[in-house]
């Protein structure tokens, strides 16, 4: 997996980590590269989910949710601190598109972690089995 | 609107039009930057619309339903032709944010433009106001 060069090198490490850890599917060190103050920003809800606990609880779970899944392109900001990572996956027997926008801090923890998916019939599947997953948790989590 | 430096020179001048157009909420010159092929890739369905036609047909028409419409992160490929712009909007009552994903080709053309929308009840207000809008004109578009 390449790191774009404009990214500041501690923030590509981290992505270099969360890169390992996907392909590895065993997201057990996510909590070093999380802010404690690290927030989700979820495709189904409008508000985010504020902590670094449940950032891990649902990154930990998305991960065993989605099959096929891959990326392709990565985007950077200007400032070397935000990222776009294009991906597919499957949910059920739903294909989906989504981008993973994740914002860094200087010294790279992972602040803000944004998900979006498309189309609709790709989000209500992924929507429908995260809230089955996630409801005796995060009660607020629901397609 | 700042251009990101990343991005190649042709591609950035097809960006500026396109930030200003959306500004005056005149995409009258989309078609000058649109490559004949053009696709887009819709929030709502995972088939891609293909042919400029469409591609413009969407863009004028959306951006007519967004209210409140603002850009925020810009994050640009290594290759410098393609680029993600972070949006949020408003349609109806509904708050949404978004993304557009734009691929150019060398002569900066557009030749891929996919719009990814979250939450969910902002899509799906979206949606429905595409929907009834494009509805006579491209029978597939639903939400």
């Amino acid at each position: 997996m390449t790191i774009s060069p404009t990214l500041k090198p501690q923030a590509a490490a981290s992505l270099a980590l969360w890169h390992e850890m996907v392909a590895q599917q065993d997201l057990g060190r996510l909590p070093s590269i999380l802010h404690g103050d690290a927030v989700f920003r979820s495709p189904m809800a409008f508000k985010p989910y504020a902590s670094a606990a449940a950032v891990n609880l649902i990154l930990t779970t998305v991960v065993q949710v989605f099959q096929g899944f891959t990326y392709h392109r990565t985007l950077v900001s200007d400032d070397g601190l935000n990222v776009v990572l294009e991906f597919n996956a499957s949910v059920g027997d739903k294909q989906l598109k989504g981008i993973d926008m994740i914002r860094f801090d200087e010294e790279g923890k992972i602040v803000d972690f944004e998900v979006m998916i498309r189309p609709m019939s790709g989000l209500q599947a992924l929507g429908a089995e995260m809230g089955a997953r996630l409801a005796a948790y995060l009660p607020a989590y629901k397609a």
